[in-house]
């Protein structure tokens, strides 16, 4: 039981551990770093899927190209391992500098994520960027509705 | 030595975990199964006090009637335990969409808890909200003086 | 193999909590509680270097007079640990009000840290304030262009 607890405990902050090192490598303009984050044939869900490291890492640069800092601030990691599978929820507030205009634009957002472990650690299996909020001008030609989907199974009352 | 290091670890994160839940609940729109993450006879302080499951998600649910969309992102979790009782202190920014009127709130503030452990787990005993600043105008008649309490504890030099 | 798995966990948990009373202490308006933080030959980094917890807590607090209301959001948190000294990055929002004016204030940025054991616990032996971004307009003399260093090692592309 013990042994299992700790298992468990260590396995959440490997994960955890992995999200901010993706967060790390996409604030540092290094779409290749944070691509790596995911298993070989993982997923990446950025208003549109992208199959694999290569694809994630050509998209999140184009991204990253209209802006000259970012900074992703995660937080509420809520976990659920099922052995060498897990799913995640997170919340992101993220700060842009956008190149050029200099202009601000602040998201708030979910990550829905599948894991999976490789012998090198957890990876991401499938990432999903779900916007809850936005304030300032996207400077790309994504859609105010599109993506505004809000909090995950969010209740009509 | 060992075990009880262990067992504070596992504490932690089931409160840190209680905390996440309540969070995705109320950004769920769902006040009952926020409410649900109190202790029976628990207490709810939001600017005035709430007693009883019942009661809480009564009061978050007028809260929440006034929004369109939330985040609430938790940060700098302290807990303090002592045996089947603990406290915390934590902080929270929260974004808010208004209805109608689509315009934003945002809050800045601290979570100051105790909590109690059931056989089901840890739950809320006492949760009240501590307001630091606001951006935006509050479509409520909640009054500015009335909650910008600030830091617990803040000296003054 | 697992007391030292639990042993790294306790650590890192260790440091996390030195981080938050750090950020607790300031946001209490007190710059000696903050101090206390440092080894007592620390080094604090705010816009030049402050030596001992005398010079960090002065300097502290000629920082802390232009604020009626503060409050520091840790997110992100990476810890290496090397024995009874460790490094780590963790990344900051910061909310500010002003004294007087009633201004707000709005600060990202990184915390670069090296840690050190003492037999009370483990201590800051120097912390480093890196801005990334700012909205709203400091009251002090700092410069914009001084300060925006950016995410720690941001790429070229």
């Amino acid at each position: 039981m013990s042994d299992d607890l700790l298992r468990t405990l260590a396995d959440e902050r490997e994960i955890e551990q992995l999200m901010y090192r993706y967060i790390d490598r996409v604030d540092a303009n290094d779409p290749e770093g944070a691509a790596g984050c995911f298993a070989e044939d993982g997923i990446g869900v950025y208003w549109g899927e992208y199959r694999g490291q290569v694809a994630i890492a050509e998209r999140l640069g184009t991204i990253l190209d209209a802006f000259s800092a970012t900074s992703h601030h995660l937080s509420n990691l809520m976990v659920r391992l099922e052995g060498d599978r897990a799913t995640a929820q997170s919340y992101v507030y993220a700060f842009h500098r956008t190149v050029g205009a200099h202009e601000q634009l602040h998201v708030w957002g979910r990550w829905i994520d599948e894991l999976v472990r490789r012998p090198q650690g957890w990876r991401f299996a499938r990432r999903e960027v779900r916007l809850v909020g936005r304030v300032g001008s996207h400077p790309s030609s994504i859609e105010e509705d599109r993506n505004l989907v809000g909090h995950p199974g969010r209740l009509i009352r």
